[in-house]
Order: C-alpha cells, then sequence, then structure tokens
C-alpha cells in the first residue's frame, strides 16, 4: 500500500473522546472523514468513567472507546489503527497526511486530537499500577479513593491544589515534592489541614500487585496509600505542532491555542481535546470535538468549492 | 417554605445537558451544588440522540436527561423542580436566587444554563409534531429523514445552510421563505441543486397525526414531506441577562458571551450550553458545562476563604 493516496476532508488525528465526537459530527454532514489512533493511545484506556453527562453507571474507558469507534464508522467515518508519521501542506490548500503503513492521505482538513502525554515518574510500579489506584489526574479520580489514604507528588500549583481536593475525600494525604517551594501554592490553607508535606524527597517505588498498596521514598520512609496522584504536568504534541508552524499557549508552551471554533493560527488545521490544555476531562474533549468536527466540515466544504457527496 | 434562605456554593439555572454536567464536575469537588430546572424545558426532552459520543445506540433524550439527574444527585447536588423568578446581588460578593416555591438560595456563584428557545412559526401541527417530524436543528436530525421529501421554514442563512446539508440526504428537499432575498445565501449552489425554493410564502399549516404528512402553505399549495425544519433563529435567556447587566454578542445579541473559563463579563456569573450560542449539540454544551462547573466552584472556595465542607 505504499505510496497510495486516499482523498479526504477532515482528516482527524487521535481517536479518544476529542477526535471520535469531531468524527461523529464531520461524517454527519456527509464529508468524507478519516480518524488515524490505536485505541490503547487514548488516555482514556485504562480510566474509568463516571463523571460525564448523563451516564446511568461507571463504565470502562475502553468499552466506552469502543461504542466511540463503533459510532463514527456508522456515521461513514473511516478509521486507520496506525499513528501519523508527518504533516506537509500540499501546495493546493490541502495538507498531506502520511501514515506508518506509507499511505497518504490527502484532506482539506486535519483536526489534531492527540492528546497529551503525561510526565512521567519513571519509578517501579508506576506503569504497571496504572488505573490500578496510580493516576495522573486528581480532578477524575479523587472520587474513587474516598476514606483512604492517597499520595501527591510534584511540585507546582496543581500538585498543591490537587492535594486539597484530596482532602475533602481522602482519610490522609500525603504530599511529596522534591522542591522547597510547594507550600507557597498550598498558601495558608495548609497550615490547618491534614496534608503531610514532605519536602526534599523523591518517589523511589511504588508497591502493590493488583492496587497500590503504599509508596517507598527516597530516605527509605514507606507510606502507607491506597492511591498515587503524579501531578508533574503534561505535554502535548509539541513536536508536530511546532513544525507545522502552529501557535502553541504563551505561558506553558505545551498546548495548542485556539480560538472558540478551535481553529489553530493555519487555515485548514482545527485541535480539540486534552492537546489544547486542561481541564482533562471527557466531557470538555467532546465539546471541543463536536466544535471542530463541524467547523472543519464546512471549511472543506468551502474550500473545495462543491458540496462534497458521500463516498459510500 | 416562603422566605427560607438555603446556602449554596454554585446554583445552576437549567437542567439541560450543560447544567448536568456542571454540577457533576462541581459537586465532585464538594462544594455546595444546586440545579434548578423542570426537566421537560429542556431541548432535549423530546429529541432522539444519536450524535453524542460515545453511544451505542441512539437514545430517547429524557432517558438521558433522567440519567444525567441521577448521575447528578449521586455526586451531592441538590435538585429543585423548579423555574428562577430571579436573581440578584446580595450585597456580601453573594448572589440571591428566588425561586416559584418562595425558598431563595444564597450562593457565590451562578451558572446560567437555561438553554435558547426556538423561535415558532406559531401554525397548527407545529406543538403536536414536534420531534415527530418537525424540528429547529437540521444538524441535529437531518439523519432522521435519509431519502425522504423534507422541507425548511426560513429567510436566513441558516435555513439555506439547512437546506443544502439536506440535500445530501433527502430525497427532495422544498425551501419556503416569506422574504425575497434567500438565494444570496444559498448562492451559486442553489442553481446545481435540487432544492425547489418557494419564495413569498408562509407555512399555514403541518400536517399529520403521528408523523409529518406535508404542510400547506397560504396560497393552498400542499407539499409531502416528512421532515419540516423551522430555523427560524432562537433567542437566550436575554431578559434575566441584561436585567444582570451580562454582555451578549454584538452580533446577534442574542447570547450570552463568555471566555474560555465560561465567565461573563460579571464575576461570579457563569454561563454554558445553547444560551452562549450555536452549535446547538450535547457535546458542545456538556463541554462547557464540565468548565463551568469546575470554573465556579473554584471561586466559589476561593471567595469563601475556605475549603468547602460537604453538607452530605
Amino acid at each position: 500500500m505504499t505510496g497510495e493516496e486516499l482523498e479526504f476532508d477532515v482528516v482527524i488525528l487521535g481517536s479518544g473522546p476529542a477526535g471520535l465526537q469531531a468524527a461523529v459530527h464531520a461524517a454527519r454532514t456527509h464529508v468524507r472523514v478519516a480518524v488515524l489512533g490505536k485505541i490503547q493511545s487514548s488516555s482514556l484506556f485504562r480510566a474509568h468513567i463516571e463523571n460525564y453527562c448523563c451516564m446511568s453507571s461507571p463504565i470502562a474507558g475502553e468499552d466506552v472507546l469502543n461504542q466511540g469507534r463503533e459510532q463514527a464508522r456508522r456515521f461513514g467515518a473511516a478509521m486507520f489503527e496506525q499513528d501519523v508519521l508527518g504533516i506537509e501542506e500540499a501546495g493546493d490548500g490541502r495538507f498531506r497526511v502520511s501514515m506508518e503503513s506509507g499511505q497518504v492521505l490527502l484532506t482539506w482538513t486535519v483536526i489534531l486530537s492527540m492528546g497529551i502525554s503525561r510526565n512521567k515518574l519513571n519509578v517501579p510500579g508506576e506503569k504497571e499500577l496504572l488505573g490500578k489506584g496510580v493516576s495522573y489526574c486528581v480532578d477524575c479520580d479523587a472520587n474513587f479513593f474516598r476514606n483512604q489514604p492517597v499520595a501527591v507528588v510534584g511540585d507546582g500549583s496543581a500538585a498543591a491544589s490537587g492535594a486539597l481536593t484530596l482532602l475533602l475525600t481522602a482519610s490522609e494525604v500525603y504530599l511529596i515534592c522534591k522542591d522547597q517551594d510547594v507550600s507557597e501554592h498550598l498558601g495558608y490553607q495548609v497550615e490547618s489541614s491534614r496534608i503531610e508535606v514532605h519536602r526534599g524527597r523523591k518517589v523511589k517505588e511504588i508497591l502493590g500487585s493488583t492496587g497500590v498498596e503504599g509508596l517507598v521514598l527516597d530516605n527509605g520512609e514507606r507510606l502507607e496509600v491506597n492511591g498515587v496522584f503524579i501531578e508533574l504536568g503534561a505535554k502535548g504534541a509539541i513536536e508536530l505542532a511546532s513544525r507545522l508552524g502552529i501557535a502553541l499557549d504563551s505561558e506553558t508552551m505545551r498546548y495548542i491555542v485556539t480560538n472558540k471554533k478551535q481553529e489553530t493560527n493555519i487555515p485548514g488545521l482545527y485541535a480539540a481535546g486534552d492537546i489544547c490544555g486542561p481541564p482533562w476531562q471527557m466531557a470538555k474533549a467532546v465539546g471541543e470535538g463536536c466544535v471542530a468536527g463541524l467547523e472543519a466540515a464546512t471549511y472543506a466544504r468551502q474550500k473545495s468549492g462543491k458540496l462534497v457527496k458521500p463516498t459510500r
């Protein structure tokens, strides 16, 4: 299939909630839609979701993603279980998107919805216990650890704010920060709180087999916790964005800047979901995906100068 | 209960998807959340939803709303099946929200998510056949009328654009406009299209019992259609907004302007969902609700100067 060129109107990079919702909305307007991405690449894959409207009961992220894929297919989106190798301008107003397979997609618009990668601790147990007590999102997962002891690892305001949030539900909250400055983020609230701050410490290992049972600090101290929240920040797909000249937010230089139409600074390029910055919530992702899908479809129709007929 | 005052941190006006999602996200941070609104007031109530990620099959709007209410309650939101009578500043940084019952809610923040009311044709059959062939949203419902004849009623660009969208799926598209100027919105595309434009005409009646069977024009002509899309624009809750001094969009003066945090121009007042303007999609509503709920909760915590403990 190497070198094969396929024509589309909207190509969506990333198959998490933002990408799938964009695909549903774009495909329903009968433009030609492709979605690229592997299901396990979505941060939802190992998550449990209980806070997305209007669910009757919590559901596994993998099930949500499979349902979303089937839904996007039902409306006519083509699904490619592949990563993108590169994007370039084709010269005729379109973009050329290269896939692992060697196939090339020619498209009027591209929606960037590849999510973010969370910065890792890189300690034993972190990867193995992801979704089993290890989390990268306090706002998403605090509720799963009601009346249980938890630890937050990180130095910035997100870690401090996460610790304060956990204080409302957890039985004990430990805050492990390798730098000294976290208390400024906690402010006066930490004084009267039950947060136990371990300053100047690193996490050496996260313990547990079927779930988190504790963690070990670099001074050998062991903390008994059921949850470990790693709040070390995240980065969007900066490399790809910067090669294309897409503007990033001036504050962190980590996220793609869009307007309310989810347009980036480059005509024809849209972004939606976690890649545009926090909050890391499925609801926000689908909201942005919806707008990006509709806007990209409209742009593609106008740009191609015709009503694009469905290919199926 | 007249005169009774209840204290909250986040009061949400409207119990559609935007309001429910805001309630879920705010309540999960353990601030005190109230949701006001009757289930049948949501435009979703009579709708069928098939385009919201990541549904395995289409579902009735009423069921979605009931699930969302149960979910918001599960996280601790108080639900009031009541309309709001008024909002005013309490003088201490809080707002006083008066309900039909005579009860007053004192709150640090208010989220406006009452949706919009679509402008009506006001003809026989319109109300009776809503959700049974009569629709106010082409983008939402076009797919339900594949290979069937449909009519669009309206004079603006939304009607023209709706007719073009329907052209891709419907067997016949009629466009009924009482003014002469709709063709400018259709542009050259109408020339080669199958849209049959009835200029200078009004709809007198929509026919059908269990579903739309046709419509009658003011010249007595009868069109056989299964779907009637009424695209006469919509208005947000302008009255309430303008009494509070909330900024509306300068273009239409119909919708509440917010920034990306869903803040209005008045500190402590947020808006989310259809009330903020199109697209009228559940996904966009929950995305904005998510952000509004999290932001309002954070604001309430800061403003009240303490970590607010849950009341339950």
